[in-house]
């Protein structure tokens, strides 16, 4: 492969504080000569990027489960791409696919304590059917997310009622589907009649509810009335009605809060002590923590992905100049699919 | 024993927005022979009856883990009375001594099944240093839902930093003291100096802070910066500061919610979203599905009575007509000791 002599890269400039908006951005072109793998590390050609709602969270300053990012550093994100070069004691080889924390730059220095080779000999028998964006998306942190928010957070049984915000998005569409397959009832929510459709003739969820309704939640309690389980990728004013429509011993998995990143001032939970009469619990959980065990999650999924039984939908932008203005599609909703 | 002709009882007659003041309770006399034990039931003369937040809570016309107290009906209270008459299949003794829930009257009927028969052969080695009253207190719902909530729910290990809220409380009293005896760094927060004093000079926290003071946040935050475990019996404000104090993994133990419960409007959590950054875990419980191992609490802490080792202070008011006009000190924090 011959290399350009310039890359591209993408670094923060000031924090949001509301939308990141294109003054929080700066393109930068400098030499690819700059970049030269340290000790574990490797040089990478950036072949996708994700676009996730962490990253807005990872702009405020302010203590997370990653540091925030820097102003003046390259703004943070996951992607696939291919290693070129090694550094010192870097176990990959050149050549090797790999996911991890590309950030917003069309060539990259990765860290393999971060990294994850993809494709190794433990997937080979579930790859018909994946592709490497795959692992940005099911196989990757919004798949995992699903599987092990529901499986050893939420502690999901046959027979539960299960309530799914961004129903449609990376991590609630697989949430959905992995709740279907193991019998749970599934009430997916979502915020366009084109998502709603989606969940409702695709991927076959029991109920299926635009939380911007002016119905909602009259349909709500017609239709699921309590739950066991609410996977809430959202947060804001939904997680706050969902407190009055708690079961005994429900769970509240929390999972993402898309809803309240761009506000400057967050709306209160105020349904929150309906928890104690409830004996109920709200958990989060950071997915890294259970790198040991992605390859458990990755094995359900990939089986779902190559006999067709777990659907998924990839929004995909064509060029990283793009980045700032397609970002914030994430918020509005108006992305199809993972970005 | 000669019994009088008539019993007195407290009963609901309107639900409360706010406090419930005079307008919630009518006060009946009638007569004793109106109360006949069915089976599995017991007549009992009371001798405490236990002034709770959860008493509040009941009144209200909302799911909970009991019922709501239905309008005319004697209003729920726990308390330790002995048992006089028995009904059919009731396997307790005339002459025992029962902890359950009497209600605000001065005989009662209980039934067995949610009731307690105290100073069993199991107890016997450690009721020298413990009163009958200690089962409205350390021995009883408060003291036990320290205990499990400490170790069931917050899995409490030594060096870990516990905050507890309404510390000088019937709970939260037990929970400082069982903290310290676990090796934790204890952060008493309560709201009169005399509390703070009793915390700090009396029971030995580490940390003893007065949450009314314009320095609250400055204090905590020099004196304590961030916390493994929040044991909150109070809710509101508090609680949504201590949600800018996680630690990871950091756990929230939702035992009460007394500043909420008096409010029309309740204030809003708005930084709960910190909890998905730092994976933590709001966790309610209700102690009676702990009934099978109460025995395994109970000898914990009447070890503690018994040698001095765990302190409690009882305020008694004499007096059952004396309930509607106490009841609210629970909420203004005047009352010392378990009421």
């Amino acid at each position: 492969m011959s290399l350009p002599e310039l890359y591209t890269r993408f670094v923060l400039i000031d924090r949001p504080t509301t939308f990141a908006g294109d003054n929080v951005y700066r393109k930068e072109v400098l030499p690819l000569s700059n970049l030269k793998p340290g000790p574990g590390q490797a040089l990478v050609k950036t072949l996708w990027l994700s676009l996730d709602p962490a990253m807005r969270a990872w702009m405020d300053d302010r203590p997370n489960f990653l540091p925030p990012i820097q102003i003046g550093e390259t703004v943070r994100s996951l992607g696939v791409g291919v290693v070129l070069e090694l550094g010192p004691d870097c176990s990959f080889k050149v050549g090797d696919l790999i996911m991890g924390f590309i950030g917003l730059r069309d060539f990259g220095i990765i860290d393999e304590a971060t990294t994850d080779v993809i494709r190794k000999e433990s997937y080979h028998s579930h790859t018909e059917g994946v592709v490497p964006e795959d692992y940005l998306g099911p196989m990757g942190i919004p798949g995992l997310a699903a599987y092990f928010g529901l499986y050893d957070i939420a502690h999901l049984k046959a027979g539960q009622t299960l309530v799914v915000t961004a129903a449609a998005g990376a991590t609630g569409s697989m949430v959905c589907q992995l709740g279907k397959q193991a019998g749970a009832k599934v009430v997916a929510i979502a915020g366009t009649d084109e998502k709603c459709a989606w969940l409702r003739d695709d991927l076959g969820c029991d109920v299926v509810l635009n939380y911007k309704s002016p119905t909602f939640q009259a349909d709500f309690e017609k239709d699921v009335d309590r739950f066991d389980i609410f996977f809430d990728n959202v947060a804001g004013p939904v997680l706050n009605y969902m407190m009055t429509r708690l079961r005994p011993n429900s769970v509240i998995v929390l999972s993402g809060f898309i809803s309240q990143m761009n506000k400057e001032k967050p709306e209160g939970l105020t349904n929150y002590v309906r928890m104690v009469g409830m004996r109920a619990r709200m958990e989060a959980f950071i997915i890294t923590d259970y790198r040991e065990r992605w390859a458990e999650g990755r094995e359900v999924i990939a089986k779902g992905l190559a006999d067709g039984s777990l659907k998924r939908r990839f929004e995909v932008v064509e060029g990283l100049e793009n980045v700032p203005r397609v970002y914030n599609r994430l918020f509005s909703g108006e992305n199809k699919g993972k970005l």
